[in-house]
């Protein structure tokens, strides 16, 4: 019997080590793709997997061992700091997705919505603001109620807040400015939040999938539901303007584009994200290739996998932290795996805090109001007092 | 913001570092479940992840390190020596399932043939055979064809064999005797082998998966689709016998246990395998729940899954090593990710070796032709010269 050794599977570096490096990490397995992880702090997300690696992002050694062997890297969130790995990956000839120049477009939302509007995407007016004085004369050109966000380092709400008197915006500004600066936009008088996730090969190639509609209670996404309720030319416009989006940033792995959707149908690009989402993660039940799949297939320019529907409705619920830790007690997950059709996913964070990400919860079934008793069943016995 | 530390999640010890090894692994993650991987000899099915441990089965001091920190036991081949681990599980007050009981009933194919027609299971008549005389006088008792079988260590074929006449009978018993044993059995007429899941709960809860028909050729099972052609009233009775038989070994955990179907709708007991097993790998697309979610949640005591199929169909295909190690390429594993609705497995095995299982394809799709047509298609990218 000759003996094969098995060569030239890839793998692949995965900066992060939160859920989001985990469930890619779990999408890289079955996929027979090694993956190593660096991560500047451990949260205990990726503590099953083997080829993790903690340093600081600046720390050149610990990233030559994190790079060894490494055939594509990637991130699982925009605000690692690239500038000693870039240039390693450059010089080992290692693509590093998403490209510096699809980041550098991104990170900043000031740059990114200058961009999307230079691209043709249609989006609110907005301006960046210095003072208070330029906050005075934003309000005065775009009226009131305006959303401030930071430009950097934003997210889950944190970073964004909605002003509805000039005293509240330049309160706002003051509090939420980078640097001096924020990014000060019109309030679209949409009537809801929509995601679309799309994956992108190096060449071009592109997969959308099912629109869905992203749940926000004071600018928190609360739950993801599929499919959205918008009309179905809506959908298919959503979509389209998502490829755009992502042909536009030049992007290659997987992006997450939230869309502002009018009574009118109209649609307005509002953000994007350059890597698996959490409006994403009802795909790894209720889609043929999950989120995480196809941005390891998009990295490593392989065909992209189907985004095809496997259940006609799904609902993501975050499990979220609370004072007391009670989301993480097992004898809580068990209550709430006794929910047909509730799919439990745990983090395995090592810490609980209050509105930290803990897992999340996918209940599937064949109607949306199904889907959701399910959803809020589980994270009702996990979470009641 | 007060922070409180993660505790009580269990951590599962797994004895044996195979496919299913690395799948028990790949379902506990989500569950938030810690795994512990013992295995004698590194196959790379489970260099992903963390807590693996390489040492000889009766290696006590290895052993302990491996037991640290474990919750329960487990085991994904039933080949392990579990002399020297078993007491110290029990020392510990660590369970180990399956039960020795349960392993002793199951390891000796013949001991299994007893237990189970003392239970009351339907089988075809057997004996042990000890010597060519035995054989003599079994093949005047029982007729011809007989099926010999090693008592032990068989699987996939290896070790078993039809003979049609007395000499084939004696050739086969000699080649597949232990310790001068061999299992003789009458030959049943069936039309087609079935398998039936069966997770089972400490306290007796059970729960069994839909009917599935493992095709063999050789006595290898060349394909699994679901769902099996049997009329339903056959599946009602073999799921219900699946289900005794789970009982009557005093099973906790999954087991596979299957059975042979004749023309006139009866069933008879072949053997089963108290572990996930190869003709359940289709239930990770297409069940609720799969075979390595509710292994864990069984030996866990937490409540089962469900089994409920969330596709039609379903064809599973393994991916055997061949002469060329052909089918761990990666550009031919990138072929057959074209193919939609095929969901490819690959083990990360570090050799190939020809017949050896290197993955799995399971197919799903709304009809069976479908499942059949595509994962035909992806095992042809991959193996075809």
């Amino acid at each position: 019997m000759s003996a094969t050794d098995l060569q030239g599977m890839p793998r692949v570096g995965i900066l992060g080590g939160g859920q989001l490096g985990r469930m890619l990490a779990l999408a890289a397995v079955p996929l027979g793709v090694k993956v190593s992880i660096y991560q500047a702090k451990p949260s205990g997300a990726v503590d099953d997997f083997d080829h993790v690696f903690t340093g600081d992002w600046r720390d050149a050694e610990a990233l030559e061992k994190f790079l060894e062997g490494c055939t594509v890297v990637t991130l699982e969130n925009e605000w690692a700091d690239l500038s000693v790995l870039a240039p390693m990956c450059e010089a080992r000839g290692i693509p590093l997705w998403p490209a510096r120049q699809t980041m550098t477009w991104i990170r900043d939302k000031i740059v990114q919505k200058r961009h999307a509007e230079a691209s043709g995407l249609p989006l609110a007016p907005f301006d960046a603001a210095n003072s208070a004085e330029e906050i005075a004369a934003i309000v005065e050109r775009l009226g009131l109620p305006l959303v401030l966000k930071s430009p950097t380092h934003g997210y889950d709400g944190y970073g964004t807040a909605t002003a509805k008197t000039l005293e509240e915006a330049i309160a706002a500004h003051e509090r939420l400015a980078r640097e001096g600066q924020s990014l000060v936009e019109a309030h679209v008088p949409f009537i809801r939040e929509l995601s679309v996730l799309v994956a992108r090969r190096p060449g071009g190639e592109t997969v959308s999938y099912p629109v869905v509609w992203t749940v926000q209670e004071d600018h928190r996404c609360v739950a993801v539901e599929l499919p959205a309720p918008s009309p179905d030319e809506v959908q298919a416009r959503a979509q389209a303007l998502a490829v755009r989006a992502a042909e536009a940033f030049e992007h290659v792995g997987i992006m997450a584009v939230e869309l502002f959707e009018c009574a009118d149908g109209s649609l307005y690009f509002n953000e994007l994200a350059p890597r698996p989402h959490n409006s994403g993660h009802f795909t790894i039940e209720a889609c043929e290739s999950s989120q995480f799949d196809n941005h390891l297939r998009a990295i490593l320019d392989w065909p992209l996998g189907s985004p095809r529907p496997r259940a006609r409705s799904a609902v993501m619920l975050n499990i979220l932290g609370d004072e007391d830790g009670r989301e993480s007690r097992p004898e809580r997950l068990r209550e709430a795996l006794c929910v047909e059709g509730a799919h439990i996913h745990v983090y395995g964070k090592r810490e609980s805090r209050p509105a930290r990400k803990m897992g999340h919860i996918t209940a599937v079934s064949d109607d949306l109001e199904t889907s959701r008793r399910r959803a809020q069943s589980a994270l009702e016995r996990i979470m009641e007092p």
